[in-house]
């Protein structure tokens, strides 16, 4: 079988996992499936076809989607043109997993994890990184160890450089700021695809253990109007970052993608406060000051 | 007097015209203002001064934001590339207006007005736009018919040239619909500057009675949870419009402008669905069919 096909089997079964593993701490709500295909038109330049699952108005989880895709059309206009590239035909089939919890005290998680076919060349990219709202240095440790453990197995400056670069990608220019406190990003992973594919299957395989010890951890936590509203606010520097600078959201709008799928990724409520800004020694101020200086966790 | 600084004392006059005309019909709060002045540096290319005034939470407008800039510095990096041309000094002073009223039966209403200077030439741009929650015939046909009046006084393709163009900028390619139901855009006005500028005056000078009208009809009418949910969700459409494809915002934002001021048009609170689509046969999808096919309202 060829690999991309293998990648798309692997993440296939990933969602599963990650559904039923989100699932069970979730006492109120279900994921709803919605399975999706398309053909290609004048306005859409790619086919291809998807499942998307959601999980909405949860008691732990205010919103979760995981979103299955896999999309084959041409590299073309604004995009080809922003990656340099002649138009060309590509196939990308990825999953992508985002957690907003209610609770302000348990951070949203997200993970990505994608292989990208062009006719010379193939390569896999991904990541998973946390946006608390509130920060915990245990958790933060917790989340940073488990993908140090997962990169070391595999090759030994993968965690060196993909936490660095993780740090570097999700920063938002305009706000000084990082979207959260970090995990791991790579992209372009070109080179001895079969390792690299292990790789991947390690980090898909090894999200729950870094996220849901967390939102054990922190369910139980009490929290008041003061704590949503902190959160609220921070859910729209999550929207900036998506909508202004996240290259798998343009991506994915630019050639033609599922609209729907690919926002599932916007949290379910956010306010916008003109000027808003924590008061001075508050717990707000400190997970300000840590994402205005990423740190090294372990 | 320099066209620019000229430009920049009407706009500053508009201001206060503006701001007292909203006060006038919000019974339960007031404009704060927010005099600011930065210097640049090394993550701010730009230096310049501002006047933003924001009213949040009251009985008739939720959030209504008046931001009065005049920025100088270096076109340079991202946005010199996007726009094709070499790095160059610049400096733009403009008027921005949003107004996100509380009741779903009032429409948002949005106008800017600028002018920009380069070392070689100088250009108008701006434009006013309504982006309603349901559709009141009688409300599009006056909005559009003010502006009409404004553009046959100054030139008599102007109309018909700029509500094309806003029909066409306002435009979210992914969601396949407009912001709203238009009004009028242009931009690049260079030539003839003087009569441009009165052009420009005459529009800034009919917002109040484009938009104030409406206000005063709808804000007495009923509605409930199901208008203010419809509400919130096509309030992220707003956000997605600015975030992804407005020119001025990015322009903003490239250019290190103050991100307050730039990001005080998005909405107060916005909600997020994943597959929201109205019923059929009801008023939220009458709105939907507007917004998928611009109308000649007059």
């Amino acid at each position: 079988m060829r690999l991309e096909d293998r990648a798309r089997g692997f993440f296939a079964e990933l969602q599963d996992t990650i559904c039923d593993g989100l699932g069970q701490l979730e006492p109120r709500s279900r994921f709803h499936e919605d399975r999706w295909q398309y053909q290609p038109g004048p306005e859409r330049p790619a086919a291809g076809g998807g499942t998307s699952r959601v999980l909405g108005g949860g008691a732990v989880f205010e919103k979760a989607a995981v979103n299955l895709a896999d999309v084959s059309g041409e590299l073309a206009g604004r995009l080809a043109e922003r990656l340099g590239i002649p138009v060309q035909a590509f196939r990308a089939t990825g999953l992508s997993v985002v957690v907003h919890p209610l609770s302000p005290m348990v951070p949203t998680a997200h993970m990505n994890l994608r292989f990208i076919q062009l006719p010379e060349r193939g390569w896999f990219g991904g990541g998973a990184d946390l946006t608390p709202y509130y920060l915990f240095e245990e958790d933060a440790v917790h989340f940073h160890r488990t993908w140090r453990d997962v990169c070391d197995t595999h090759a030994p400056d993968y965690h060196r450089r993909f936490k660095k670069w993780c740090d570097e990608y999700f920063y938002i220019a305009h706000r000084a700021e990082a979207r959260g406190i970090g995990g791991i990003f790579f992209d372009d992973l070109a080179e001895d695809l079969e390792r690299v594919f292990g790789f991947v299957q390690g980090v898909g395989r090894a999200f729950l253990a870094a996220y849901l010890p967390i939102v054990e951890r922190r369910a139980g936590e009490p929290w008041w109007d003061r704590e949503r509203e902190w959160q609220l606010v921070r859910r729209g520097r999550y929207v900036e970052f998506n909508l202004v600078y996240d290259r798998g959201t343009l991506f994915g709008l630019d050639t033609g993608g599922r609209t729907e799928s690919i926002l599932m990724s916007l949290p379910p409520l956010v306010r916008w406060v003109y000027g808003h800004r924590p008061e001075p020694g508050s717990r707000e101020e400190a997970l300000l000051g840590v994402l205005q200086k990423p740190r090294d966790w372990i």
